[in-house]
């Protein structure tokens, strides 16, 4: 049923066109573009192929009726659950053409997340965590093998991931499960030993998975050999009973993702084949020879791959969100900033500009540098994959490229999931009071989107491990060493040291780079030259590095937005030139602006003078201002369609009123009884009662 | 039903107690306890009388089956609808007894919305805004005529607020809905012309209420004079259906306050009695005179008293959640920051330090300031009741004190609230994963509150009209004119403009008292003299004001900021003696995190060198540390009890993990069968299909 909305009418002889305005503003709007669209779209998609397949994908999606969503704000949890199994049910069907374990599989998953992320995590879950693991920490043989029971296919097969307990979370080392070799039998032996060491958290566990990768400590002859995974088997594939041994309840209902069935999961004295040991980079032996792992953090590689993942998602929420808000401000008209009765456009305050379109740009800076992110993580993928094991100089350079790869990760997960979490919330706060309805879709958005900052590394620990390596980092430089990779640009350390703006022009990018690269080289120089300070006091490396972890997480920061604004500059120095004007604009933006969020090293490195800041400042102000025009043209590039950003008053036509008002009447047909009228009745028309006077006793 | 928990066991010979342990380190962290907490809660409480009213209070609501909030995360939001309207008839009682008109029903109301928000809120339209309408701008003889009809007594009678509309919410001036005078029945048309002036967000209109404060413009004999009040029935008391010419709808889901019925309305040409106008300030005649208001503000009065609620609840829920968060801090363990074996509390990283201890700090800023807002408010209540309309001086005096009200509301709504958003959420990631599930109570805290910074007022833009007074009082002082109430310090500008620290000692409030008043004051005179510039170059005030759009941001922030410091150190101050060393740290904290935060501008205006601001940094970090062992004993006297945290992770036994467990598996039986088997079997144990062969044709 739709509104019965009446057109506009006239009012003092004057047409009030209020509700039906939007779609021609919005078209003005659109005429203002001054870039080719389409060129955009291959800029953001990393070429026309990209394009043309996600397009392909996307419109046999939107025609699948396993994937319409005009309900899915509205849905309680428990019916979340069953759509989101039957929409991976659907999803298996793509992946399967795709190849499952194809790159194209990704591409694939990071849009499906803006119609059901819970059904993205729970695809993600098994192949992105659990056949990760299987196939980075098995054998080839083991990953055959479990290739062989289905767990590409998933027919009678599900997977998840054993890793957090209860107890333990970010500090997997200490997880308490043990797995105890029993030599006479073969077997390892999987036990809870202690409620703490309950699996907590475990996306597949409550209902639908019957195998988990279980971390465990190896324990060999009484010996603590630290933690290894373990394939278990959970429920019996034929009925999906759990297995004897194997205790699994429902941890409930969460702040959003709800789609998920994370559970925890108790093993009682559970054995299972020694072989189903992940055995690629470390070893047991019939005879008990445990053989170590060249590295401890190999152990944990399935989880990389969902950083890279949620680095790239951070633009891809982000760009849906901003679409939305900036749609809706290039219509929505409130107040007048100038003299005359006619209201402004929201797009038109520089206080609203100046919430929105920098996000614009970080969004895209974040895009640039999580697709060079991305391109390390498939080299390192490729490396891994076919890497000799024994070939000792082949597993060195592996061991680095992996070490630079968790580094530059820690960073741009943290920075960019958060970094989205605000956007969100900016663009949610941007629509006024729209933004707080669930048809218009932020609520949902936001509660999805910021379990991005908690799991596969909580931002505050990854940040306090990006800190680490870049003082180690810091630390080589100052012991004369070469540095390789993102932090290179500490060797310069010496031109960059007190480096000034002086008479550099702050609407170059080079000298923008050059800032950003000066004062995040001398912060983590600093902290670098800290820490041997305190190291050569007798600080052990533990203490040094608790007593600097205020400035690991602010070198973090700095080097990871100097990072970002580096790979912005270069992509669009890559770009076609019909675009690249306007790039420039968003790239200066994005450095500008980042300065001023983090004004107080520049100032005190005196990189700027107080008067180079307010320059700074007003230069915000200024591609604001020359960044506006387009923003339309640039939400056209993101190139989402309206089934996609799902959300009434940020369609493409603009009309955000009648579409507002067609969603939430079809939603909440009017002259629907109230289902409490009883409960009203018995409060309204009560008779209040009074005690019965008792005067005489 | 119970967790099958096990108790901790031996392993290798060494006792697990990582389930039961936290139990005994909430004691041990209890005992560092250096202040007497009582004296702590009644300082909080602004009184012991205070502190008794609120404990009786708040015994009876836990004993009341009524109040039962175990399945409150649980609930979908039709359900939750039902159950807050039963609330609502249950709190009548107790505002009932307290006299739902006085000031003893605000400190009811506002703990109440830590049980049910949506409860809060449903009570808060009808008495804090359609009933503060009627007697805010009702004369008196109307107020006793509503109150005759049964606004206090809610028989038969619930009120809404009928003000914003689909196409405007901040700009009250140009709502759309007209009132137009009808001389010859002595009655009001009250009418809406086009879809856009549909009445939007109305809290009761989708179902519970039946009359509204409908906000209108009044037209008599064709002429606009701008927005006024006027009640409107809505559903007829006895049968509750919908009057003639009244259409509603319900606006549907939300992020959050779901048990709220915001409804959407359209008039169509429905009379009401010329009496019906609200008229204490403006009138019409039977004859059709209209007599305008001395101020458009007073018009708008009823919202004022929201903004200074949610001031004060931005500090009763920041203290729930860092109660949670701190004390879960306190016996969570993860990693080692010292050699040796055992783990660390949370509580003992520095680095978390610094995420929660000041933020706890800005919670107790903002509770001082809130409580000077509240007396500011009471004041000017006071004398609008008494106000004798004809009498001009009293009325100018009940102007000034009004602008005043208006401008610190606004700043203090604005920025506590969003401060709340981010102690909310940081409180959420500092507790991992466990932040997310809705058992801790995070997520539905943080979708309700949020809204605070929307409704009643956005954020954004109640920022730009504390930034116009500012500029405004800052023009005044440069016109020699005396400037009274929080901006009063301007007034000193020539002895603050240029200051700086010198040899000044950070740990003196009085030094950072200084501090914040020189750099407020020297950004506000500097908006006031470019705003008088560019009035001097004949640009307009509007223009202008536009122009100066991120100063008369910037400005609010440092202002408000400075005000919250000031009034935390007034109130210091006064407090016991026996607990003054322990809140003048906290208040040392809260004002230098605040400058850390807010970098840029103190070391622009030359207040401190870069070397100065690093000691700031080292500060807040020792201040942390000093803090620290007191944040136990400080979250008890927040004296909120087990009940009304509503969190197992937060309880004051300090058993999280138990009390979590016993809480999730209460909520979620094990082997309870998953409802979506059927769709699972479908799918795992699905025959690929094939298509059949067919070779010849
Ligand atoms: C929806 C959801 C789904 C999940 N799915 C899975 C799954 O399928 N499988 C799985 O194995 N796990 C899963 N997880 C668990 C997730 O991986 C963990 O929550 C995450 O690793 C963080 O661990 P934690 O919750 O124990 O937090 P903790 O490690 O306890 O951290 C708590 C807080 O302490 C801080 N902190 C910790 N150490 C330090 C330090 N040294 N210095 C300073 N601060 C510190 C952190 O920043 C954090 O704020 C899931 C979690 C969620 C929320
Ligand atoms: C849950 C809920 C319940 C509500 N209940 C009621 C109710 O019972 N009765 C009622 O009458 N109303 C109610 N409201 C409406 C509420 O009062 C409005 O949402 C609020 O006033 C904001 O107005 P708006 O939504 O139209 O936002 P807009 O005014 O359209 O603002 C949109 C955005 O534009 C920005 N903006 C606006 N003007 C300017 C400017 N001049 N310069 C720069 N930026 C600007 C704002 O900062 C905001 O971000 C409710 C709202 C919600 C969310």
């Amino acid at each position: 049923m739709k509104a019965n909305n009446t057109a506009s009418l006239l009012k003092d002889g004057k047409e009030l066109n209020t509700f039906t305005r939007p779609a021609s503003d919005m078209q003005a709007e659109r005429d203002r573009t001054s870039f080719p669209v389409r060129e955009m779209t291959h800029f953001f998609n990393n070429g026309k192929e990209n394009t043309e397949f996600l397009e392909k994908l996307f419109e046999r999606i939107q025609r699948d009726p396993a994937f319409n969503n005009k309900d899915f704000y509205d849905l309680d949890y428990k019916p979340l659950r069953q759509r989101t199994f039957e929409q991976i049910g659907r999803m298996w069907s793509y992946l399967d053409e795709l190849g499952a374990d194809s790159p194209l599989a990704r591409r694939f998953l990071s849009p499906f997340g803006m119609i059901n992320p819970s059904a993205q995590t729970r695809v993600s879950v098994h192949y992105g965590l659990f056949v990760s693991a299987l196939r980075g920490q098995g054998t080839d043989k083991q990953y055959e093998f479990w290739k062989s029971q289905g767990c590409l296919s998933l027919n009678r097969f599900y997977g998840c991931f054993g890793m957090t307990e209860l107890g333990h979370g970010s500090n997997v080392a200490e997880l308490e499960t043990t797995a105890t070799f029993d030599r006479a039998t073969d077997e390892f032996i999987i036990h809870t030993p202690n409620t703490a060491a309950t699996k907590w958290w475990i996306g597949g566990a409550a209902h639908s998975s019957n195998h988990t990768v279980c971390f465990a400590r190896l324990i060999v002859d009484g010996k603590d050999y630290g933690v290894r995974n373990f394939v278990v088997p959970l429920r019996d594939p034929e009925s999906h009973n759990l297995l004897p041994g194997i205790a699994v309840g429902d941890i409930g209902k969460k702040m959003g993702r709800d789609g998920i069935d994370n559970g925890w999961i108790q093993f009682s004295n559970v054995r299972i084949p020694r072989t189903y040991m992940l055995m690629r980079y470390s070893q047991v032996t019939p005879e008990g020879k445990v053989i170590e792992p060249p590295l401890a953090q190999l152990t944990y590689g399935a989880l990389i791959n969902g950083r890279v993942a949620m680095a790239y998602d951070s633009w891809v929420w982000a760009r849906r969100f901003l679409t939305i808000a900036l749609r809706y401000a290039a219509v929505r008209r409130q107040f007048s900033s100038t003299e005359g009765r006619e209201e402004s456009k929201l797009l038109d305050y520089v206080l609203h500009q100046r919430r929105l379109i920098p996000l614009l740009a970080q969004a895209i800076g974040i895009e640039a540098a999580a697709t060079e992110l991305y391109r390390l993580f498939d080299e390192v993928t490729h490396h891994q994959a076919s890497l000799d094991t024994s070939d000792r100089k082949a597993v060195s350079d592996m061991v680095d490229k992996t070490k630079e790869l968790f580094s530059l990760s820690a960073g741009l997960k943290a920075f960019s999931t958060w970094a989205t979490v605000d956007t969100i919330d900016e663009c949610r706060q941007a629509c006024g009071g729209l933004g707080y309805l669930s048809a218009t879709g932020f609520g949902q958005g936001f509660d999805d989107w910021v379990v991005n900052c908690t799991w596969e590394g909580d931002n505050n620990v990854l940040c306090l491990s990006a800190g680490r390596s870049l003082i180690q980092s810091g630390c080589k430089v100052l012991d004369g060493k070469h540095v390789t990779g993102a932090a290179d640009y500490l060797g310069r350390i010496k031109t960059l040291r007190g480096k000034s703006l002086a008479s550099g022009d702050l609407r170059d990018p080079k000298v923008l780079v050059g800032a950003w690269e000066s004062v995040a080289a001398q912060a983590v120089m600093d902290a670098a030259e800290a820490y041997k300070k305190l190291r050569a006091r007798g600080v052990s490396d533990k203490a040094a590095f608790e007593e600097l972890s205020i400035d690991r997480f602010n070198i973090a920061r700095l080097h990871t937005r100097c990072f970002q604004i580096k790979a912005l500059f270069r992509k669009i120095a890559n770009a076609n030139p019909s675009i690249q004007k306007v790039l420039t604009n968003v790239g200066l933006l994005f450095a500008l602006w980042s300065i001023e969020k983090n004004g107080s090293p520049f100032l005190q490195y005196g990189f700027l003078t107080s008067d180079d800041m307010n320059k700074v400042i007003d230069l915000v102000t200024f591609y604001c201002g020359e960044v506006r025009d387009q923003v339309i043209g640039i939400t056209d590039s993101f190139n989402i369609s309206d089934f996609f950003l799902n959300s009434p008053i940020g369609n493409y036509d603009g009309n955000a009123y009648e579409n507002l008002m067609d969603s939430v009447t079809e939603r909440n047909v009017p002259g629907t009884p109230c289902p409490y009228q009883d409960a009203m009745n018995a409060f309204f028309k009560r008779t209040p009662y009074e005690q019965p006077r008792l005067d005489e006793i």
